[in-house]
């Protein structure tokens, strides 16, 4: 294993305090291992808070900031963070209008930020929680969460921000949730630290397709093809999967070893098949933006849109990742 | 080779069609490899043009746009463009002030840029040149270019956008160019896609120290060690170079596969390691920001700053990467 890293055990804790010296927007509370901003919102309006197993870089704590999240909760590598600490970021992340938790649907993740809310319950923290679950490789209810975390965090943070009430977020984040496709392959499997070892293995000409984030194996294995005939392996089962015709927001990620100039290779040709089912591309966010930590390979989000999420989504936001209109 | 690519011989025409569908800020022009402002500047100003091989992105197209370059010509892989092509970039950005060169030190990129720069004398267009050489790895006059580039596409592009003159320019490139040193290692070499095969070998436990962006073998090769100990394999060489105690720029860029949870692990200790020498980070870029395909490993570059370069540094600036203050 071949890491930039001091030891398994401390890679989360060492990211956070380079994640501290790189962005002053950033405040972060060490002990309890939160990413809070540094200036909060403003008081009465409502906070989003998202959490999951460190090791999705710049997921979650880059998108911490206006616009956006409130508060992340970084766990171990690819590990849930425990109840508590769920609970301590929506407390710390709380401006008297509630919170929504915002989880991806792992089963740890689901299990610890349900007893948080049990928690907040006892706390009479009003809160509320939204499960991503948008991995068409797998049918429901087993989809596993990924990119459209990421499109809820923008959209919900934005319309956050201009002061709807929790029960206005929450619905947008339902609905985000429910209409945003995923689909992931993977070149080479990824390497946990405390591991030491691959989490799967791949033949030279092979790729692992409908991965998840978390170096699980995916649907199945096929053989490497042409970026076009891997586009199509991507788009195909999103459109099956019931994508409507019309304008849409793309998201795709890098899975963290693969070299942007092989992304834009790829969404050239995501963007010609979807044109070619009737989908056009309203806005793309082409990148590495939800990873699985060395992972090679990439995960397309797409999620259709009309003019009210598209103006959410060019409304100001500022980020270490995102930043724009402000 | 496991690459999302459709062929060696298309990937850089293929790339360039998903850069113009994931960025309406910029225009390309796809016979001539020119990758432009779709705004352009203020007529009056003088156009800053930078280009090199393809392979290291998002440098150079990621930087074009306000408070940044005008134009890049990207060549094929790891392979300077033409002087046509060069000179195409000059006359696509020119607007009435002349143009500023920002070439690395690279054999072919030197010579060619130098015919480029013969040929737009011939046509009376005012072009001048800045090499950038900053690789402290070797001695110069061979130091090879890397990251230092990026900061004077930014400090040079945001002085460009206040009107100053092709002089004044010029001079504060060179001076920006003298003052930025770096620093590279490998834990995995890259692979061209025209290769096939990794541009060198390197044992399980080894790391290739001194490494420049276009696959060459570095200066040493020594054991891996610890995040703290590579960073300050990084670092001391930096140092014992000449850098001065004071505010510093930092850019701590991964090579192409290496995860940011790594960056960040590595930038917390080069901050600290740093802060001994009395070195403070001012502002900080933690990414994929000059990269070398596929290449896993960081570079670092450091930057001595005044005030002066700081409120430059920190002006509005909008490209597809960089985006803050407009």
């Amino acid at each position: 294993m071949k890491k930039l890293i001091n030891s398994a055990e401390t890679v989360v804790g060492d990211a956070l305090r380079g994640l501290a010296a790189a962005h002053p927007s950033l405040r972060i509370d060490h002990e309890r291992r939160l990413v809070l901003r540094a200036e909060p919102k403003d008081y009465g309006t409502v906070a989003l808070v998202s959490g999951g197993g460190s090791g999705h870089e710049p997921l979650h704590s880059g998108y911490v900031g206006f616009g956006m999240l409130d508060a992340a909760c970084p766990g171990e590598i690819f590990t849930s963070p425990a109840p508590q600490h769920w609970l301590d970021a929506a407390v710390a992340a709380e401006r008297g209008a509630g919170v929504l938790l915002i989880v991806k649907n792992y089963a740890g993740d689901v299990m610890n930020a349900e007893i948080a809310a049990e928690l907040a319950a006892e706390r009479r923290l009003d809160l509320r929680t939204v499960i991503i679950a948008d991995d068409v490789s797998l049918e429901p209810p087993v989809r596993r969460g990924t990119g459209t975390a990421l499109l809820v965090h923008r959209l919900v943070g934005a319309a956050a921000e201009q002061g709807h009430d929790l029960d206005e977020l929450h619905a947008l984040a339902v609905r985000v949730a429910a209409s945003g496709r995923s689909m992931g392959l993977a070149l080479r499997p990824a390497t946990v630290p405390a591991a030491g070892n691959p989490t799967f293995e791949l033949g030279d000409d092979e790729i692992e397709w409908g991965v998840g984030i978390h170096g699980e194996p995916g649907r199945e294995r096929q053989p490497l093809g042409t970026a076009r005939e891997l586009a199509g392996r991507l788009v195909d089962p999103i459109l099956a999967d019931g994508l409507p015709s019309g304008p849409a927001i793309v998201l795709l990620s890098g899975l963290g070893s693969t070299p942007l100039i092989e992304l834009y290779v790829m969404h050239a040709e995501i963007v010609a098949l979807l044109a070619h089912a009737g989908v056009t591309v309203a806005r793309a966010l082409v990148g590495n933006h939800v990873t699985a930590l060395d992972m090679a390979g990439c995960s397309l989000t797409v999620l259709p849109v009309d003019d009210e999420l598209l103006s959410l989504w060019d409304s100001p936001v500022e980020t270490p990742v995102l930043r724009w209109g402000r």
